[in-house]
């Protein structure tokens, strides 16, 4: 497989990580990564990813046969309109982007005509962030969500499937609406809630955070991502978000409410029934079987 | 150090890592283990470990310096009644349960003037359970929080904690009804909001588990732990465990009213402060800086 001359903007942790496979595969012609801080190229020249760097994002795009689009979801629009221009009618123009609604209403509009847009989230985030937390095996197991519109060509989503598969990601088609709706279940709302569950602790003296045990630091280790990135996530996807929080508060009422009267079969049947998905989950999902 | 003889009763998971680490660091003149399944001995037998194996608690405990009580919260009063006419009024005897006022209110006055008790909980869980899960490092850098109370004798006290320290762990002393106030805070909140996390995901097709990625993994993993044994410990502690989940559902109303009103200050100062929060656990809780 061989995948032309692919450009990726924007090398954080999903770019870099994008950069360290293709090479490292040996599936690129050329690999071209732009990065508007000449301190982030420095990284990557340190690094010694084998890739013609830029600061300059139409200069990164204009032989691209593939085009990564792996800045933060509000810097997208402004960077695609500054490079659109020089983009081949051809080029596949994909995104990492974790919410899928607005970023598709924002930059379908300004590649049609132009390239071969749909959207991509690669469900490979970390706690971590920057090309320093990159690794070549980010994709490996991993599920990719590709965001295909009634607008989108179905040879478009086939090479946008071709390109994830073969950096070893399990990948599923989904309109950006319903992407939002289960991320937001999956992944948005269980980040808000490690949040939660971390600031529960309140302003004790610092016995608490010595106390808690692997329990609480896995159950909030994702409560460790970047605030400003996260912010962004939430409000690109605020209605879903909304929705589920209302519901969960919801079960948590009820489940409240089997304690308080001392339901002890109810309570069992709640726990069994997650202890029952979650033994369902280490058997179906290869992520669930290695450790963190 | 040496404990002299220590009777460890119910060799699950935290009992058969404190016969492992009391072995391992040779610190007794003799181990006894009861289990009340012959199954569960042999498992110890084949394990090799180096100690007495009974089927009777009296007969466990009739030489024995230090007790410690690893069985189910449920089933310790039976089970310390059974044995407590053959205690050496001189041994320490202490228990290994996630909720001390309950186990406090019970045991205390059974083993009033026939031997030394005081609680202990070792925050070292996993959600695995059995003997074959135990280790001998379990209790390094774990937290242990002894339960003396107005009746606890100094000396008492002291040697609890000397033996947990012994064994690697960080001690802390609280009141039982203190410890389960905050341990509703740190642990089995944690857990039921784990557990409904799994339980939001609803009963779609297959799909979901399968996206989930490596942060559901780990916000989730406690889930996976026994629902018997965390049924009883939930309504072991009721009272606080209500308490906390009113206070995270006005919490997250709270928190749902930011994203309502798309308050993008408010809401990264939220994330902003759980990150922070983290990071102070991992700069100090030993705990924090390895991995799971």
């Amino acid at each position: 497989m061989n995948f032309g001359t692919v450009a990726i903007l924007g090398p954080g942790l999903i770019g870099g990580s994008l950069a360290l496979a293709l090479a490292e595969h040996d599936l690129v012609d050329k690999l071209v990564i732009y990065a508007r801080s000449p301190h982030a190229l420095d990284a990557i020249r340190t690094a010694g990813v084998d890739a013609e760097l830029t600061g300059n994002p139409s200069e990164a795009v204009r032989d691209a046969d593939v085009v990564i689009l792996c800045v933060p979801i509000e810097a997208m629009a402004a960077l695609v309109h500054e490079c659109r221009d020089a983009l081949k009618p051809t080029a596949l123009v994909t995104d990492v982007g974790s919410v899928k609604g607005s970023v598709d209403r924002e930059l379908a509009p300004l590649l049609d005509d132009r390239a071969l847009w749909i959207g991509s989230h690669p469900m490979a985030g970390s706690e971590q962030a920057g090309f320093a937390a990159a690794r070549a095996d980010l994709f490996e197991g991993a599920a990719v969500i590709v965001t295909p519109t009634r607008h989108t060509p179905k040879k478009v989503e086939q090479r946008a499937e071709k390109f994830w598969q073969t950096l070893g990601a399990r990948v599923t088609a989904w309109s950006p609406e319903k992407h939002d709706q289960i991320v937001a279940r999956i992944s948005h709302l269980p980040h808000l809630i490690a949040a939660a569950l971390v600031n529960h602790l309140g302003p004790e003296p610092s016995i608490l955070p010595e106390l808690a045990g692997g329990g609480f630091r896995d159950t909030t280790r994702i409560a460790s991502g970047s605030p400003e990135l996260w912010t962004e996530i939430v409000l690109a996807n605020r209605e879903a978000i909304i929705e589920n929080l209302k519901w969960f508060e919801m079960e948590l009422g009820a489940l409240r409410g089997r304690i308080e009267n001392n339901k002890k079969t109810g309570l069992l049947n709640f726990l069994q029934s997650a202890h029952d998905v979650r033994s369902k989950m280490i058997e179906i999902n290869p992520l669930f079987k290695k450790r963190p």
